[in-house]
């Protein structure tokens, strides 16, 4: 094994959660200060909050909830210097950016692509179910955008973004942004972000 | 209006609650930190999420969900240097302990009780539903047992802190801990104190 191998850090991301906006934005240069990689792992919380009972965001269902976690965010994006929409409606249909992040992504331009809708979302408050909306995007970043988009409608891929999603489950997935050590350890939500990045960086001392 | 006046932020924990015990051991040493002071507000939040359909934690009610909270607290204890031991049953009857803490909020001993009654449950895994652990933590603290006790059952003080959970929607809280500051902003979690007392404490410099 190489000694310079890093470790890899699965980000789970929904792109129709807020707090994953904030650690899509910031991961990757988190990632490099803590020394891992980034596997890029878009899913969808739809199907598993449904299964919890939730027909839609526990944002929707709870409204104390609800009205906090807009002031939250609106602190959090000034702290982090982010622009900050609110989204109408809310959440928005994510499957679609989903299936073109899920096809994409081992992609170079995964990341570019992610950081893309989500500022158009959550910065600029546009509907990210628009499929001219993607094709801009992808053409923005620089990516083949016919082809990602009909790879992105194929069959084997729904598929398999279904299955990613199945994957979540077992991993013990529940909510967005979470994330994945090597090992299996979880950690959930943007706020443990550093923490999920340190603990990763840390196992290379302990494998070498 | 004197110049060292302290801005007081609203501690609102609940003792049943796993984060609550993460924010109590860490508050007044934070605080003095902040340059800022604590009111100790105990409430139940067994009211609210009754009402938001919740007969349980939810914890208890989203299995994945809880698993990962036990995963959690174990990390964040031990980064903490806090002993942890699962409580059993969770969530532990914390009626009790409530009533006492609430008639005692504004006793110079109301941290060193609240601090007490957290580590009992979440350090040694005790029940603190037993009056006579109560009295014997009142004792250890230097309070007046006997006192604590019966005031902690009159009927003023069940009342009143009915009332307080009453206040703590009107605040718009829903879940434990919470933090209000000056002028009513809301943080919600072990996650959001030390940005509760930072905002808190540079609001002295915007009143000056």
């Amino acid at each position: 094994m190489r000694q310079d191998r890093k470790p890899v850090v699965e980000f789970w991301y929904e792109f129709a959660s807020t707090y994953s906006y904030l650690s899509a934005m910031r991961i990757e240069t988190l990632a490099s200060d803590y020394g891992v990689e980034i596997a890029w792992r878009p899913f969808l919380l739809g199907p598993i909050f449904k299964k919890q009972g939730w027909p839609t965001s526990p944002f929707n269902l709870y409204p104390a909830k609800g009205h906090y976690m807009w002031r939250d965010m609106e602190r959090l994006c000034r702290q982090y210097g982010l622009p900050f929409t609110l989204p109408s409606p809310f959440p928005q249909d994510a499957l679609l950016a989903a299936r073109i992040a899920h096809a994409a992504q081992n992609q170079p331009w995964i990341g570019a692509f992610t950081r893309a809708v989500f500022i158009a979302e959550f910065g600029q408050g546009l509907n990210i179910a628009d499929e001219s909306l993607m094709a801009e995007l992808l053409l923005e970043i620089g990516a083949p955008a016919r082809t990602a988009l009909s790879t992105a409608q194929s069959r084997e891929n729904k598929i398999s973004l279904r299955a990613a999603v199945t994957e979540a489950e077992k991993l013990g997935i529940f909510g967005a942004p979470s994330f994945v050590i090597p090992g299996g350890d979880l950690y959930w939500g943007d706020d443990r972000l550093e923490q999920a990045l340190e603990a990763a960086g840390n196992l290379v001392e302990t494998d070498a």
